[in-house]
């Protein structure tokens, strides 16, 4: 049977390239960077290398570079950090309502802790509007966190008119990054955030592998207090093999993704046109355009996710019912109930995310099945049978 | 030249079985633990596998077992989170002043934050004594944090009396047990700690591998909130490799604890012994006994640390002049002015640890060049020759 993983934000197969450079750092070059003597120079050498190329691909300097080992890591050493070198300055913080749970789930404790909270709503593609941002800034905002793309239905925010509001009024600006970075052009200098979270195994580097970039003017503490590694700001022995995997990662991304997103975004517009005409009820969700390369997020009317997911996994085609991080919860998802997607739209939710290894051969096929278990699903369906009903009687 | 690293608590190279049981976690089995479909089946098995050899190490049970990225994380989740959720109970923390770092320096930041900390001293090897803890405890103490040894002088603490003294105060006890994992017995049962931390890295495992052991009964807040997994209490995607290698490492540790700790013992006795027979003016930091058996920290009296791993680096002996993470801060030692060392002997302090490539050919190159690179510096040192025309004043 095949098999196809159209679930490439949830995990990716590395580029080879990635494990080939790590290995050595499993092996002879085991030193630990902090070291005074020879088996330091190694390690310490390749990390300031990943470091560089980690800067290199969001244009930073190297030194605004602190490795963390996940995006959610990056996301709370932003958040918390900043708010503890900043907490005589207010209490008020501003977020969107569709940020990934690494965001918003420390939000809810803040709230808790005495800082008050806005999240901003999103239009029916995700969309989160300047103005109005504008519009929710006061005296006491110290923070604004708003995601560069949503991870998923790949909703690409107008980073740069939204930094530029924070910016006129004295405000930092946090992106969670994270399902952006690699795929979308970031230029930091550019943009004018002050903190950026991003993942390497978001771009076919290592899981364990991520980083935070912060500003040279924007002073945050550090949440895992110890040692001076990256420069106190994160203590603990660094983990050498996946950051030179994410050094990796991150140089290929710069310099092949205007070939990757031109692939991968014309392979899963032929994939999404090929469902949209043959699976009947089938919905985008999302922004039509202004959306991740790799990403497509559908909503099968009248059936439900897991059941999707779970069909499709038995003809060889790994799905994904939403979030990655939260899918074990089997929560309906906050992100389609902030675009106003009516329960029975979102219930039946596929995140389909696209990556390296995925290639035209296998559209008909994918076009196939899911129209085969949409429909053997929607048999099986009370929801459907009352459509046909509704149908019947109004012809 | 001979190359041999005396620096193995800094980093060692990995168990190859380590290694060959995670190289598939990057490659076929790449998928995402929280995967619903078939790509999360393995990793999801793995992680809980090496959750169960972890929990085997301690004798704890699975799910007492957090995993998280260094030992480092691991003391800051047990302790911001013990607080965190226990707030409301008091505000006094007892801990050692021969602590590492990671604990340490977030105790200074509690301070700052209303905490009241008390550091308990120790005596001229390195001990805490139970009955000044037993003093110490006051109505208010809600955390005691003392390690299970010390990673710089090795002292192996008391854990089993320190933890009785706490319990019968109802105070719940976190040790560090980073140096000490792998290499003395810890049976969390028997001995009653609240919470554990351990990292891979120590006991031949990778980096970014590391885990926090919270018992049943104990409740703390996470670090890093979002996702749900390790239970919400450590969110962000797992790094698998990195687990699946410690999972392994904490398995062979188990096995092998005994006659690892037998040869290692025997070949750091063997070193110590010619050491100190053949190098004059050398002292034996910490305890004589009670020690971590792949543990040795010398004193070279007259001449400075940094310069005498620089030399020993020269002659291809790698050892380190401290703590790998504070290393590269160049300043002296806390844990040597805590045994009450004085400055002079503090200030030329050797740390040699054993791993498992040392053997004992290799002990009379060292003895040689130790002895060598001492005399040399000390040709240098005004505190020799002053010391040289007091002992012929006096002659």
């Amino acid at each position: 049977m095949k098999k196809i993983s159209l679930d490439n934000q949830a995990a990716s197969p590395l580029e080879p390239a990635v494990l080939e450079a790590m290995l050595p750092f499993f092996t002879e070059h085991y030193g630990n960077p902090s070291s005074g003597h020879e088996l330091g120079n190694a390690p310490r050498k390749a990390l300031e290398g990943a470091r560089a190329s980690v800067a290199g691909l969001i244009n930073a300097e190297p030194r605004e570079i602190i490795f963390t080992a996940s995006a959610s890591e990056s996301n709370n050493l932003a958040i918390k950090g900043l708010l503890a070198a900043n907490r005589s300055k207010g209490n008020h913080i501003i977020s969107s309502s569709v940020e990934h749970f690494s965001v918003l789930n420390q939000l809810k404790t803040l709230e808790k802790e005495g800082f008050a909270v806005t999240l901003l709503p999103v239009d029916q593609y995700g969309l989160v509007n300047p103005v109005q941002l504008e519009q929710a800034i006061t005296d006491k905002t110290i923070l604004v966190s708003i995601q560069a793309a949503n991870p998923e239905i790949g909703t690409i925010q107008p980073l740069d008119d939204l930094v530029k509001v924070a910016e006129s009024k004295g405000v930092p600006f946090h992106t969670d990054a994270a399902a952006a970075a690699g795929w979308i052009e970031i230029d930091v200098k550019k943009t004018g955030v002050a903190l950026l979270s991003l993942a390497g195994d978001q771009f076919y580097g290592p899981k364990g592998s991520a980083a935070l970039y912060i500003s040279q003017k924007t002073r945050i503490r550090p949440l895992i207090e110890g040692g001076i590694q990256e420069r106190g700001l994160r203590a603990g022995t660094e983990n050498v093999p996946a950051l030179v995997g994410l050094g990796v990662a991150a140089k290929l991304a710069s310099e092949t993704m205007a070939q990757r997103v031109k692939a991968i975004t014309l392979l899963r517009d032929q994939l999404k046109e090929r469902l949209l005409e043959n699976v009947p009820h089938l919905h985008l969700n999302g922004h039509p355009k202004q959306r991740l390369p790799h990403n497509l997020n559908l909503s099968v009317q009248f059936v439900e996710g897991e059941a999707l997911l779970l069909r499709m996994n038995m003809a060889g085609i790994y799905v994904s019912s939403g979030s990655s991080c939260t899918s074990q919860a089997l929560k309906s998802s906050h992100v389609l109930a902030a675009i106003g997607l009516p329960p029975e739209l979102a219930q039946g939710s596929l995140l389909l995310s696209l990556g390296r290894q995925n290639n035209a051969e296998e559209v008909p096929y994918i076009t196939e099945q899911l129209a085969a278990v949409a429909d053997l699903l929607r048999r099986m369906s009370p929801l459907y049978h009352q459509y046909l009903k509704e149908v019947q009687n109004n012809a």
